[in-house]
């Protein structure tokens, strides 16, 4: 294959991320949202809200990092965040799924994605902190306006919510201040259990 | 409002363009394509295939346009690019559709998206024009994969495909090369009719 014929595999592959679907549903509770169209709402997130986020932000490695970090889900599927039992082998399975469909494209460019993902996976760098702040924010959000339909159906309550998202604050602390008034909110208005 | 809940308006409202059906499928051919997962794929592909574009490109520029070249659809509809007539009043129904969308934003932020956007339109910086390579390559690709369903339940032709495709050569003329022997290519095994 020429180089430019590995880069069309892989964009024919990552096609499928728009079958993969997550818990969360869109914002008019119409349907579950797709993993690809998740990515490219906080893909957007990302520039509107950057002057929440670190100083001196590497941008288009945020930008990339957040369009890309879910790709692995072709093969390992969506883990729901409070899926504890899906949790114990998700490295694991992204991991091989990561070695696959970046090993598509030609070894520097496929390399490089694979660094940029483990980055966002590791969350040690202002752009991993930040991205992920915005990744935890959008379906935190969705669950508000569809009056929590996917926290009541899965039991969680507010203490968990905090606990998985509590990371926020390192990325984005004025994102995750507006995060907390949902949450309480949201346990006011009954869409989220106390407690 | 404060400025981060006019950025959240926004963020909210531009999760519509999920719903926004375009006539392109996706390459199992299952359902048609969103234009929200549509924007994410060739946001991707911005950086995959940045080689081929213009030397010197702004790719973060690029990236932006083509994440929220779509959002007007929210309002104005997907046209599809072979319909002649929805093409007569397309830029005035987009023109609106962005001066509301973009207008939900603090006032800088929103004029500096309602400018990236027009500069995506008008098609004449080295950014535009790789953008627009990609906006057009991505449906090719997927009506290739998909057999041409989308081509011959509309009674395309190989000319109306390279008329108006033909600009991609001034923003990526090798993905216009390749964009073309998929072209030939289609013909030949009955996706596209002849003439």
């Amino acid at each position: 294959m020429t180089r430019m014929e590995q880069q069309i595999t892989f964009i024919k592959e990552i096609d499928k991320l728009k079958s993969i679907l997550r818990m969360t549903r869109l914002t008019d509770s119409s349907r579950r949202e797709n993993s690809a169209e998740h990515s490219w709402h906080i893909g957007i997130m990302a520039f509107i809200l950057s002057e929440y986020g670190p100083a001196e932000l590497d941008l288009i490695r945020v930008m990339k990092m957040l369009l890309i970090h879910d790709i692995v889900e072709i093969d390992a599927g969506d883990t729901f965040l409070y899926d504890e039992k899906g949790h114990e082998d998700k490295a694991k399975r992204e991991e091989q799924a990561a070695n696959r469909i970046f090993g598509l494209l030609p070894d520097e460019q496929g390399q490089a994605l694979h660094d940029l993902w483990r980055e966002y996976e590791e969350r040690k760098t202002p752009e991993a902190k930040y991205a992920a702040a915005l990744d935890r924010i959008q379906p935190l959000l969705h669950n508000y306006l569809t009056g929590g339909t996917t926290w009541k159906k899965n039991g969680v309550t507010r203490s968990m919510v905090l606990e998985k998202n509590k990371h926020t604050a390192e990325g984005a602390p004025e994102l995750w201040a507006y995060a907390r008034s949902l949450i309480d909110e949201s346990v006011e208005k009954g869409y989220l259990q106390p407690g």
